[in-house]
């Protein structure tokens, strides 16, 4: 396992909170930081636990499922032409996935979003600090409708 | 959606196939074809779909529980240092997860493997074909061992 001392997903929530239960949490990544890709969510698990194979088969099951629900919530509410979802944790060895909205004029498109730009960014990618905090509130109550059972828990006023 | 015609994941195994069931297969990238992360491979859903949310909700656990399986394998097989999961599909919208074998002393660790190499490749990451060949058919028995009911089709020969 690769080391990442102190670990920042133990010790911050790695954006703003969106939706969390007991196990995992959902954060919208915060606006100025990576915010070029509107909508771009991490769903985050709790422990310090490095690879999804360490997880149990039913806690898979859970995030996987989570993951899987938020990608359906950002196609409601971005109407992006992709989306791409990734666990790489290179550099943050605790298991987060990044759900990532994609637009065909996007900076990026259809290179990945860590590879260079291919264009300057478009309309799409960018938001006001009003406009991306009204993203957020739009996400956290379709997820708590989406996630029955959850505990909502919305940070972005 | 984006357009991908023809789709070469309906019309190609798109790797070496190592396992396969009714739904999806488990495919290692062929030797020369983006192999200098030896053991990469593709679980790749047989039906043309292009998002996870398109699945039903027991065919994305069913696929995800794969994922993970190949994930476990390949730790028991290559001894990487991570693993790196992506569903991407900008230029291919059809569902395929890439699971990609990481070493700290890679071409582009501990960046992703679409960003710019930032060194020359490790030996780690060189096999002749006769190791490729041996690799895949260590994979593709694990696999059967880890996917029970499978209909293991080997093609690695």
């Amino acid at each position: 396992m690769v080391a990442s001392t102190p670990c920042p997903l133990c010790s911050n929530p790695g954006g703003e909170l969106l939706w969390q239960d007991d196990l995992c949490r959902v954060v919208l990544i915060a606006h100025g930081d990576e915010a070029y890709f509107p909508g771009y969510c991490r769903v985050i698990w709790n422990a310090h636990i490095g690879e999804m194979s360490d997880l149990t088969a039913s806690q898979a099951q859970h995030l996987m499922n989570i993951v899987v629900r938020v990608e359906h919530v950002l196609r409601q509410t971005v109407q992006a032409d992709k989306i791409n979802l990734a666990s790489l944790g290179n550099m943050t060895p605790h298991v987060h996935w990044h759900i990532i909205p994609r637009w065909r004029d996007d900076s990026h498109f259809p290179a990945s979003t860590w590879a260079a730009a291919l264009r300057p960014i478009c309309p799409k990618q960018e938001l006001t600090q009003e406009q991306w905090r009204q993203l957020g509130m739009q996400l956290a109550s379709r997820l708590q409708n989406e996630l029955p059972g959850s505990h909502p828990s919305p940070s972005v006023q």
